[in-house]
């Protein structure tokens, strides 16, 4: 960086790609990284892209400096207040947005893996909480803290809820204090604890071996997962069945199971 | 407590109010404490009275002598036995209005905060899993036996299935073993394991931290949770948000997000 | 065995009835006891068996060898490619039986305990997550490895994800790895890991116990537990109460509280 790009013409998201596993780096770290209307608006273009990107198998969410994510961006949107209606059409819009993008990630065909170092806060902490997997520094935090301005974590409560048992997340949400990696861990927030400095290099292992997968199985399989979980025990069976069925009918199951019997390594469909 | 007022003349529940919280005392420590009728309707009075007073931002249920709660008072139901029907209308009122009551403690504004010492057994169990959080002495223990006496714990497994994965909650069913505090901690029955004799105090201390807060985020927030957990994904979000929008909207959202942005501590509306 | 009967002409499942606990063993240990067709079929025989057959109160499911079950038979399947519709016919109808046996568990009137050693693999791991309650050997392992070969596990994916936290859960199925019974048990795979070996002796001994219990109160308790959990809090306690009115009325539970009030042990009906 030099004295003709400051920070803020850098882009807000960085991608970087290696062997089918994209990595996005929040890349705000003076302001912490705050899902501000630029940065909401990189996510959800990036996911669109990847999405479509045969290319990408697996997806590594990062963040750049010593805060992994603050969540939203208090001044932008306390700047809406001085509209006529309030603010109301805007923060209508802006959690919207942040809505459809936390979507994006359980919708994107591709596994998302969180490397979290540093602190992940509010909607940032959903963000963690909205990735299939996640990987943590020793050192990382997570909070809900909307409860000291006023403002409860009521989006974030919604990934929150479908992590973390009941009492755990309104524990994080009622009382706003910090949730050290190792408790995150426990409470099934985050998948791994790894020393300081390392949880990049963790989520990029397990997207590694994410990649080394059919991406056509692992897509079948994400979407089948969060189907699934939103049906009763037979509903869900028979959807999971039918989705096996088409599974095992694709080529790649063909190849793979076949390569299994024949002990040699399979070749996916790229 | 003199010779003309004996235990049973004393209140069932106990009401002591400090700085906002509200900590109510089981208060049958000779009887161990049962969900009797006249229990259950002190607690039932004591929840409709604290849903409308404003001066209480946080509850805690607490109780007197060893033993937490035992359940049901058994000789009072037995004794319906030599009803005309058997006792069916009678079981079926008790059994509704015991229901009613655990989930007065999820509709109630106010977070509800268990504070357990000695042994909390069968709707005593219920009791716990029913509040939002909960605090337990390490010697205090959590059981539900009606599988020993044929009446399974049907109605606590309701609330037990809530916060419980469904192998923990299976195993205390079907057993009916005692669980002891750190084993409720790790499966999700309560948050924080605390020396003997001091959980009313770590209770309490969770209370006022929430008692600090602003009273209309913390019941917009905590409505939100129960809501939001039955919804798919996508209705959740909706809902959510929309949620999120009206907080944002409100007066404390307002003091809140402008002290925190100008370093200043937030004086909520009462 | 002697040279006339080979290992395939021994019975796929055997069966073996004390005090009221049936154990099942899946006896195809040289195969890793794979859920072919012969062994659904004799899996789902069993069952019907046993749900009809009053004296038995428990039912343990074991297996004999080094690996507690590899899953479904994977040549067996793989050779119904060859059919006129390249098996999509045959695959429905196995992948439904499989699925309708593993609700055959949840439906069983009497609690069914796993007792694993060895490793318990994609429809393996299912079966055990399928079963109420599950005691594991120390080293024993559990993976959902469908991703390796092509062919997620998705219908192990229903069970799974209806024990665990979701990002556990994903973890299983997306990476694949094989998971330590402690960690299982962490996850609420499992609900006690014994030393090697001694997995059937636990699953029997808590079959024991819940053999001692009256079986027509167990029977009730278990199918309201699966029936309120899918259901939302209000209806789930409509529900229970209305269960929990009939238990009262039942002759167990007046013997059973009788008993425990005249401090005699229970005589439950047979």
């Amino acid at each position: 960086m030099n004295a003709h790009t400051g920070p803020q013409t850098a882009p807000a998201l960085l991608r970087s790609d290696v062997d089918g596993v994209a990595t996005l780096t929040l890349n705000r770290p003076q302001s912490r990284n705050p899902l501000s209307e630029a940065m909401l608006a990189a996510l959800s273009e990036a996911f669109t892209m990847i999405a479509g990107d045969r290319s990408v198998r697996a997806v590594v969410l990062s963040a750049a400096g010593p805060v992994f994510c603050a969540g939203h961006d208090l001044k932008e949107m306390s700047a809406h207040r001085a509209d006529a209606d309030r603010g109301r059409a805007y923060f209508t819009d802006i959690l919207g947005r942040c809505s459809a993008m936390m979507q994006q990630i359980t919708s994107l065909p591709q596994p998302v893996i969180a490397a979290v170092e540093g602190t992940a806060t509010a909607a940032g902490c959903q963000l963690v909480a909205s990735c299939d997997l996640a990987a943590a520094g020793s050192q990382a935090k997570f909070c809900t803290p909307g409860v000291h301005i006023g403002l409860f974590c009521s989006t974030p409560m919604v990934a929150l809820s479908r992590n973390l048992a009941a009492k755990h997340a309104l524990e994080m949400l009622l009382l706003g204090e910090m949730v050290p990696a190792p408790e995150a861990a426990r409470m099934g927030l985050v998948n791994r604890v790894v020393p300081a400095g390392e949880a990049l290099a963790e989520a990029q292992r397990l997207a590694g071996v994410i990649a080394s997968k059919s991406p056509a199985t692992v897509k079948i399989g994400k979407r089948a997962f969060y189907e699934q979980r939103e049906m009763g025990l037979s509903a869900a069976y028979d959807h999971a069945s039918a989705v096996m069925v088409e599974n095992m009918l694709a080529r790649d199951a063909e190849e793979g199971i076949g390569a299994f019997m024949d002990k040699r390594p399979p070749v996916w469909e790229s």
